[in-house]
């Protein structure tokens, strides 16, 4: 139950201190979000690391001027591939028949089902790409918490002048989302004090009971709760 | 480090051995989901618990016949909010104002930002409040793995057949992806000696060094590793 005392411990901070995260503790980070799975195992994203303060400093007025941006340690951005490519599926399974030792032939299959997402707008797959990008989100999320690293993700921002800064187009890639990383500042977090307000279970989870001539009367539509 | 032994050790699951996960670990997973953080804390989304093999059989078609839905001990259905409406904000308000004993006027700027998405069309919505829900899947595969529980992620499926099933759309709900959660079957499951397959950690991250005069020609375009 260590994972659920951190996530209580958790919130969104407001005020960093600026105290940089150790090394062995932001490499657990990067680690775990590296480790996310995701959708056919492409990972469709980058994560750039910044540590450099005129940088952060530079994204703060992208970002509705949040404090912990440049209070933080790190500050990463998220970022999806502009558009899924031949290149991009191809590259992947050279990796996978390297890794596994595995005949490119052998692959056929998995390659046909890559090449589904081609079929798709540029928009379709970008939502696609940010959507992985939230799951591995979530686990780096978790490790920092039981490392006792603070975290405040950030979804709301000006995308076109964070990728004009960061040379996003230039790279391939478009912005989704920024996650600080740092340390409370535990004087000048007034939000410290904030309880944690979270759905109730008997909201947020609904159990379904039976399915014997499965019809809405038999659903506990009261939503029973789980725990 | 545990958490990246954890990661390590969790794989996509493709055969599940029907094993019943015990009370106090689903309790866990569960609760680590509705620990999740979301966008303003709304929460835009719903978790179906399905533990009813009958139930687990009707949904196995819809999902490409995947053999560990019917063997995994609990079936997760994310479904997200069919949309954001007046009802449920106020709902949230009246939450946070009774878990931290404010004054619901003293939330007015809180409700400005959470009607700003009333403007949104369903569609915008429904993909904001997707991306919350992966980012609570990654902490919910996180537990999972955590507390040695196996997890399947499946995102491609019929979700108009799903949403008919259970009745989505007379909850108010949209399906979004399905989680199995459940115990390997180590006989069976031949992709289990299958080796992690992952982007490499110089090609995942760009670390940016520098930025005075920031430009293309100061940046580490290599993407140096940080780990």
């Amino acid at each position: 139950m260590q994972i659920i005392e951190a996530l209580n411990w958790r919130y969104d901070t407001k005020r960093m201190n600026g105290n940089k995260i150790p090394t062995e503790k932001l490499d657990c980070i990067l680690e775990a979000i590296r480790l996310a799975p995701s959708a056919m195992g492409l990972q469709p994203y980058t994560i750039i690391v910044i540590e450099n303060i005129e940088l952060m400093k530079k994204i703060q007025p992208i970002a509705n001027l949040q404090q912990e941006i440049t209070e933080a340690s790190v500050l990463l951005v998220f970022a999806s591939w502009n558009k899924i490519t031949p290149e991009r599926i191809n590259e992947h399974l050279k990796r996978i028949s390297l890794v596994r030792d595995m005949n490119e032939n052998s692959l056929k299959l998995t390659r046909e089902k890559m090449e589904m997402l081609l079929n798709n707008t540029v928009e379709e797959n970008f939502i696609w790409s940010a959507k992985q990008a939230y799951l591995a989100l979530g686990i780096g999320m978790t490790a920092a918490a039981l490392e006792k690293v603070d975290t405040t993700p950030i979804d709301h921002f000006n995308n076109a002048d964070l990728d004009e800064v960061l040379q996003l187009k230039e790279r391939g890639l478009r912005s989704i989302l920024l996650l600080s990383l740092g340390y409370r500042d535990t004087a000048k977090d007034l939000t410290i004090a904030n309880k944690k307000v979270r759905r109730e279970r008997e909201k947020l989870f609904i159990t379904l009971q039976s399915t014997i001539g499965f019809n809405a009367t038999n659903i506990n539509n009261k939503g029973s709760i789980t725990l």
